[in-house]
């Protein structure tokens, strides 16, 4: 079965592999590419991440994931941008395609989403000239609403693309159909998209879906129409991978890892 | 403490009170308007159920729930829409100010989210020369994009809105800040709405939210900047009552109605 354009976001397979043997078990059903979460990098070490991504041969589709600029006060604002700095460095390290960027949620006590916002739009332009000069495309993913109060307020891949729009270059998005499957103005936006989209994320939206977080379905058990979005960000002009990334605690994430990896090749081949 | 412009959706109180002892527990609290659903009227008989509520001279801010066209067949479509007719006759009969009317889910086997807000408007055009006859306006309400698969296909004002345009007299909607907080194109939507607001609906959002149905909070108790939209609803020119609608299986369900009741009065002049 075909491979290519097949990547796996290691967090689908997080409490089965590590870096070193979520690289060999892909590799051993001829995935080559990955994306790696920080965790990953830091668990390893930066330097021997680096040698087994490369001395692999792996293409590295993103580096997950930095962003989460909102914070109760200026200290915690500057941590973030601190991180965010240093997230650079390191996917221009392991060669990323991109540095994902999620919203962040509201700061301890806050009813004010707008300001939220505000302050991610603020982190990000901080973040931008280090990015550039490091050449690491930043990608805004915009997460479902259902995660704007606690993890991402960034929510909508229109908003997204105004954030683009008002950044320049540098500044992309990664096109994530879990989160955007819903949203009534997606062909709009993912046509408007064109060259700002810097990833593409797959997996399934499940019926019933039994957590706001970590009941992601694998490609196929769920009522996403991928074959028609995928089409669209094809017909966008992008042309890179379908990075599979499902967060499943009570489903895949207790399966072994070869039964998890095996299932998204075959999915990836009869159903994205 | 103010109880004039306050409602109280019954399903807020479902496992206290029907309709009879729930308008009397309300009225009790100073409480003069409500929105009861379908199981109420059905559960009362529509003869007694309109006596009490002229009897006591009670507000009826919305008849809850139409729509729902999706259908895997013709059959079930023919079923949504002759139900939908009924469901304005009763709401006619008890002097509802608007019923409301939410997309419905994807049809059994379907992964085509387009085709499923096309069955909504075409039932939705359908039921309309009957709404209009019986003056009962339509009040279309977007539901949050984490029901889009199974309950509401219809997730943004914007959507709605353009429903409104395309349909003309006789058609709004309901403004329930539990489905649009998150929206970055509220406050623009909401201005663009003006006269097709037709129930405003209030509840919070808890973080975490550990239900995506069943899990509402409490003004006050979550994150929704409540006083914002407020205000945005009134500078649109709606005036009309705040319709407090909670599903809390855990929580508000599993209290004396009283206590509800006593809480949504306190909240609404302390938090709305």
């Amino acid at each position: 079965m075909r491979t290519d354009g097949l990547s796996i976001n290691l967090a689908t397979v997080r409490h089965q592999f590590g870096l070193k043997d979520g690289v060999e078990a892909c590799l051993k059903h001829g995935i080559t590419a990955i994306a790696p979460w920080r965790d990953h990098i830091q668990a390893t070490g930066l330097v021997e991440a680096t040698r087994i991504i490369r001395s692999n041969d792996m293409k590295v589709t993103g580096y997950c994931r930095g962003g989460l600029f909102p914070a109760a006060d200026a200290a915690g604002r500057q941590a973030a941008i601190d991180m965010n700095k240093e997230m650079i460095d390191e996917a221009a390290a392991i060669g990323a395609d991109c540095l994902v960027m999620i919203g962040g949620g509201l700061p301890q006590g806050s009813r004010d989403i707008a300001g939220a916002r505000d302050m991610f739009a603020d982190g990000l332009l901080a973040v931008l000239p280090h990015a550039r000069a490091a050449k690491v495309p930043l990608a805004i993913e915009p997460l479902h609403p259902m995660t704007a109060a606690d993890r991402g307020c960034i929510s909508t891949l229109s908003q997204a693309l105004d954030l683009c729009d008002a950044l320049g270059a540098g500044v992309g998005v990664a096109v994530d159909v879990y989160h955007l499957w819903w949203d009534p103005d997606l062909a709009k936006q993912i046509a408007r998209a064109r060259w700002r989209i810097l990833a593409h994320h797959i997996c399934d939206w499940l019926v019933p879906t039994k957590d706001l977080l970590l009941d992601r379905g694998m490609m196929g058990d769920g009522i996403i129409g991928l074959p028609a979005i995928r089409r669209m960000i094809e017909a966008a002009g992008f042309h890179g991978h379908q990075e599979v990334e499902i967060f499943s605690a009570q489903d895949w994430w207790k399966r072994p890892g070869d039964e998890v990896l095996r299932t998204c090749v075959e999915r990836y081949n009869t159903v994205c």
